[in-house]
């Protein structure tokens, strides 16, 4: 296996460093309710105030043929990223949770991966060494469990962990703790002839596992970082597509915007992020001309979800980080901060 | 300006070499008249036959919920080689003429490029001498006339030169060139729940300029050979995405199948080519279980179009090239071959 030294977007930090943090036992109960409310208000789970108005009035500026900031419907393109956007990214993204809860199997299948000290250290399940993995190795264990199989497999193993991995602090699927305040952002564009793409750092061909049945999103609109595959022949002669340990698009800070004109074409009306990783889709947004909007979700809410910043006083831990640049280029911009504490009735599509 | 050499997958002679069979002055009469035939029949430009009847069963088969091949909606992707398959693509592909028509105007913003024998050659004029470009050479043309500005310049270039330049033979535009009864067969599907996508080793940013208005295509529906941006700032501060001599996606042959994972995540259920660029797209698209179709126009209608094969007796021009391997591989596999002569009543969507 030949390792791609191009991964250099993954800060090494963010994605493991969370892993110390994990809570040992952390026993939240957990109170699942059906969300059966009459939604006269598209956005029944945000309070009223500033970003909820800002929507509203886009969506009505942009869809009222009488406004001068109408867009036509072919150009309706909504952009969001996804960790810590429409789900939880903490304490540690859950794609690199995947990877690291394949290693056992993966070393099964190649005995001979056992000899790297990556995958010794990940073996021994010692969280703390985990956490202290160099940015090649984390890389070696990324291309070792996202590679090397087809298409097909690998979409059975990631349908497979996802129907029974949980959050180590809610106890739920991952899947389970997307915001439903973001979720009905995307039906109430898409009600509104919005189409909306996922625009995410993490991996295409994971996030298209389930981004129909979780956010309505078919995978066609899944933008994200890609390897590449090759087509080649199984030994009955069947043509199928394997998993490459080569890095195409990087999808993350340049890359969003780079991806979203590889696999859109079009340049977003709306863009919606957390961290200085969407900084600039946020940018190339608000460069065109005519009603733009940009938004990012700011967690500050410690007891519902997470509080991170490092910025307005929250702490820096990496994973998603909102920093004071951003704050204040979003300030100067009159990009719209959403805070989950003031701005969100519910966190959670099943509280 | 640095050269990528990994553009294999261009085949010299076939991107020139049909620049020597031009002819000086040909002057058929073109004989433009509206269509506006009650199109009772979805397919009224095909003759009654093998191929008409293949694509209308398949139709029905798979959107008729009782039948045991129905796919659902969801599911329903069909993808179209543009060259040879929806427009005409001899004897040079129009890509090709726009960079070699572009080269005096990008010499004139850098004279240094003078220097190089090959921009020399197409200054020259001379065809036979253009012709002979090595393959270096001519990615040197592509990479230059192609790259080097914004994505917006570069739609703006490409527009004026779609509104003015004019096929050799017919003294047409090259969008007037498109092929009446596959423009029929795109609405077909479409009108059927189908999402057309052009699959093309022709430019992606090339082909999303016009195919939304001349084939009904949206651009994030145009898979092509992919280069890359750079997401970077103008002198004002302003970002933009500049055009980079990076190549993403080579999609012809296995980049093909490769392109349509990575773009659309799915695999087709309906695939037309015309030449060997296509075969790795057709044999993907048999591969997947469920009704599948799969064909190809064979060009063998020299009177009112051209016929190049080297198959059935038709001569190899090295543009778009149906092999006797392809044609056993498409009997062998029930794959469809449309013939031009026999299976379309009118070629052209002026006609």
């Amino acid at each position: 296996m030949k390792w791609n030294d191009t991964l250099t977007g993954i800060d090494r930090r963010a994605l493991v460093s969370g892993l110390a943090l994990l809570p040992v036992a952390e026993a939240l109960p957990s109170t699942p309710a059906l969300a059966q409310v009459v939604q006269a208000d598209p956005l029944a789970s945000w309070n009223d105030g500033p970003a909820k108005q800002t929507i509203v009035d886009f969506v009505h500026a942009t869809t009222d043929q009488g406004s001068p900031k109408f867009v036509p419907p072919e150009d309706r393109i909504a952009t969001f990223d996804q960790d810590g956007t429409l789900w939880v990214e903490h304490p540690i993204y859950s794609q690199v949770m995947y990877c690291l809860d394949r290693v056992p199997a993966v070393v099964e299948l190649k005995p001979a991966l056992k000899k790297f000290e990556s995958f010794k250290t990940v073996l021994s399940g010692d969280r703390e060494a985990i956490a202290k993995l160099s940015l090649h190795e984390l890389e070696q264990i990324l291309f070792t469990t996202l590679t090397g199989m087809s298409v097909e497999a690998f979409v059975a193993e990631a349908s497979k962990w996802l129907e029974t991995a949980k959050h180590p602090r809610w106890k739920r699927l991952y899947t389970e703790l997307t915001y439903q305040p973001m979720l009905e952002v995307l039906q109430y564009f898409r009600e509104n002839g919005y189409r909306t793409y996922i625009v995410t750092g993490g991996g295409q061909d994971f996030v298209r596992v389930y981004s129909q049945r979780v956010y309505g999103i078919p995978p066609e609109q899944v933008v994200g970082t890609a390897g590449g595959t090759k087509f080649i022949r199984d030994t009955d002669g069947k043509p199928f597509l394997m998993k490459e340990p080569k890095l195409l698009l990087n999808d993350d800070k340049a890359g969003k915007p780079e991806g979203i004109h590889l696999m859109i074409g079009r340049r977003p009306r709306a863009a919606f992020g957390n961290s200085v990783g969407d900084r600039d889709m946020l940018e190339y947004t608000s460069a065109g001309d005519g009603a733009r909007l940009m938004m990012l979700v700011l967690h500050d809410d410690a007891q519902r979800e997470y509080a991170y910043g490092p910025t307005r006083g929250l702490p820096d831990t990496r994973v998603g980080t909102f920093t004071p640049e951003l704050d204040a280029e979003a300030k100067k911009n009159g990009w719209t901060v959403i805070s989950m504490k003031d701005d969100w009735k519910r966190i959670f599509s099943l509280d």
